[in-house]
């Protein structure tokens, strides 16, 4: 049997996928839209485009790793609650795509779990054994690596890091609690408390209240990290803010798990420092043990494909979820 | 050689200790004085009085455990930060515990691990492999089970849930900083709030009121949870408050790591329901994976000696601090 393995990433629109050896050497990578309310034709798909990208790949693998966002028990290969793939939510994930490829052993790990062992692996934790991850997307999700291995929880609930209260009396998270991490620092939470900003507060610079009004529905929160990197204050601040919150999240993090280094990925973290630094001053003064004060706190490496790299590794070392 | 090993948990005025065998059968425990400010003396006292209570004990055993307050490296033996222990910090407790039992191994732990690996083994946490404990003492602890193994992180600074930071404007914790779990949990915490609620609250019951100015300097959690137990709703609020806070640190915990088992222990721990039970109803409302919100939260079993046995457990398990 050959010893290439898949490592597939579903998104709600896009499958990245990529093709390594046990050596870990990747043969290929592409994307390949989703079909989000049907599994088997997304895995056919699949299949396809990597015989077409690939015609010296195997036809048959010597395993296949999926991730995808939500719920997804590591032992048994279920998906459960996955609110962006509706046709796939409560499935047996893992016999699909073993059905899909001709049988071969399945891996399946929930997306933010997959990156951080893409990271860990080839990325911005390499040399390290306790790794913490946050990637903050539209939401904000986790991950939680010790001694090498993922850490996914009694019942697959580990790394919602995101969800982590950190003011019983804060904004509104779409979880319906308060104060969650997500209610600070997830780009829908940003973009909604920029277009406040530019409503409710007097001392918003015209450039911010500008650019929110002129982009609408359209603001990104690249949108805005680009003013903050033109000099404006007000966009500054918000990035700052959210900053402080994530510092909280961490440091919170730190003091109940001391780890080697702390990753910040997803799409909000492309605004680098904006973000970051506020968040490197505040950790020390939160962190109690002095040793561990200056964990770092670095951005993530590996990109999009991080995810789809890490479940292609997790295939090759089945067993490495805790 | 002998399969027999000690379990000490040096506090600032006692040493507790257990004797046990490779099958973990206890032969024998006790306590003796601690000479805090004299490691050397305190650990000739422990041996003399392990060689009267036991004269069947051997003369070398298999190895010695000691578990003690402050920043303990296991993988060095060091003991560095320890306030009750001042004559103990920045020492090599490992070689100062080897040297003074005919140079046997030493295994060396912080004392709420070791509790955590008591109650693991003989306790509230037995049968499970992941676990998070919470202390609430004079100060907050905790500890962190992962497959069977106790984190203490890359600087040995793990555990430290009493200083998670579950709102930035909360009271003022003994560490300098804000809001912390210690500040709202611990001991010295509850009854600076208790003292406060006499003083200035108007609807603070009269038996309340009359207890604090009474016990004064001696008032205890003690004095209030019996208080509260006999119906007083102002003991009672002051408990559920503090459960509530908990709840959230506990929440957070769970949203991280998902474990099998929530253990709360320590002298605060003795309140029971009137702090537990709070601390139960608002975890599943703050946990965000269906799976894991009724998570067992559960006391400690193994009472004071915990911290003994559990040193004793991981001197005979040595290797088993990640």
């Amino acid at each position: 049997m050959s010893d290439v393995v898949i490592g597939a990433d579903i998104g709600g629109t896009m499958i990245k996928w990529v093709v390594t050896t046990a050596s870990q050497e990747p043969l290929g990578q592409g994307r390949v839209q989703t079909a989000p309310a049907d599994p088997q034709r997304s895995l056919r798909r699949l299949r396809k485009d990597i015989a077409a990208a690939l015609p010296q790949a195997p036809d048959v693998f010597a395993a296949v790793g999926v991730a995808c966002a939500g719920i997804v028990s590591a032992r048994t290969g279920w998906l459960g609650r996955s609110p962006n793939l509706p046709g796939w939510e409560d499935t047996a994930l893992g016999q699909l795509v073993s059905d899909a490829f001709a049988g071969v052993p399945a891996v399946v790990a929930n997306d933010v779990n997959a990156a951080l062992y893409g990271e860990y692996r080839y990325g911005a934790g390499q040399g390290c054994r306790n790794l913490i991850m946050i990637a903050l997307g539209t939401g904000v999700g986790g991950g939680v690596l010790v001694e090498g291995r993922l850490v996914t929880g009694a019942a697959d609930g580990a790394g919602e890091i995101g969800h982590m209260i950190l003011d019983p009396e804060g904004p509104t998270c779409t979880c319906g609690n308060r104060g969650c991490l997500e209610a600070y620092a997830g780009s829908v939470a940003l973009l909604q408390k920029a277009r406040q900003l530019a409503v409710d507060d007097a001392k918003a610079s015209t450039d911010f209240v500008g650019l929110v009004r002129e982009r609408g529905e359209r603001l990104s929160t690249s949108d805005l990290s680009q003013l903050a990197r033109n000099g404006d204050d007000t966009a500054r601040e918000l990035f700052a803010g959210a900053g402080l919150r994530l510092g909280q999240a961490v440091a919170n993090c730190v003091n109940l798990l001391d780890p080697d280094r702390v990753i910040i990925g997803g799409g909000v973290a492309a605004a680098g420092d904006l973000i970051l630094e506020p968040c490197r001053r505040y950790v020390p003064t939160a962190v109690l043990s002095e040793g561990s004060r200056q964990v770092p706190i670095v951005p993530a490496a590996k990109g999009s494909f991080a995810a789809a790299l890490g479940v292609a590794a997790l295939a090759q070392h089945r067993g490495e979820l805790a």
